[in-house]
């Protein structure tokens, strides 16, 4: 996302909407901008937009890069399970990887074991594609380190993942 | 992100799903669970379930919870101005807002300065119903910081208002 000059000022957050980018109003939020919910809200959806602009490079969504990542990681994964894995629905999921299909990125096979379900893989092409989107991801969490720090990225990711585990 | 697939064996939580109460699975999620977005998701989830966990005692969404804050603190307001600072589009809010005013908890008055646009008010009721819905606001905020630890709180804080800023 666009980094904007007067975050130097003491809060301006406190005044601005949610989505970044969107104009600074004069509404008083009141105790809402110091409420977590709200606070991990906001850096999610200003971090997502980062990562999404940065993934448009080769042509993915941030779902698509995960369930690229998954499929290559657990070659054979059953439609099902990968959904489960992910928090997918599976009526989201379908046409996703259609897509994935036709861009010759991923594969259905039948499965081996169970004819009634298919086995999942990645193509040539969508390993190809993935080590490109894998290095544009480093530099977006480059560019997250960079506004954290070294300590700070460390100590965020114990922060989330002990509020992940509520 | 570095992938490295074998990192995971070392903690456990890398092989769970994303949705807390959600059954392990030995799917290998790979780089993801060690990438920020996908930790701030899964935080952002947990939090946000305690969070309408919480509320559900006084009947409200954490939408509607927003939405009766700003009210109260800019009373008057429209309804434009008021999604604009929440980040809410305008056809979600208008069925929202309806059943805001049918439990009686706010109302729309014709603005004295524009009468093509309403102004937003609290009712009685709605100001008694937030006070009721504030204090269980601050046992929910009381169980994060239980998790975190009063400098982990505000360690978070900080590191969450520069990504937002980002």
């Amino acid at each position: 996302m666009a980094a904007r000059g007067k975050s130097a000022r003491r809060k301006p957050a406190v005044r601005k909407a949610t989505r970044p980018g969107t104009v600074a109003s004069n509404v008083d939020l009141g105790s809402l901008p110091a409420a977590l919910g709200y606070l991990l809200r906001r850096a999610q959806v200003a971090v997502f937009a980062d990562f999404i602009a940065t993934l448009d490079g080769v042509g993915l969504r941030p779902g698509q890069y995960s369930v690229l990542i998954v499929i290559e990681g657990n070659p054979g994964l059953s439609q099902r399970e990968l959904c489960a894995a992910l928090d997918i629905q599976e009526a989201n999921f379908v046409p996703m990887m259609n897509g994935l299909v036709r861009r010759g990125l991923a594969q259905r096979r039948p499965s081996p074991a169970d004819h009634r379900r298919y086995a999942l893989h990645l193509t040539a092409r969508g390993a190809a594609l993935l080590r490109r989107a894998r290095a544009l991801h480093r530099s977006h969490e480059a560019r997250l380190v960079a506004r954290l720090g070294t300590r700070g990225r460390a100590a965020l990711t114990r922060l989330l993942q002990a509020l992940a585990n509520l």
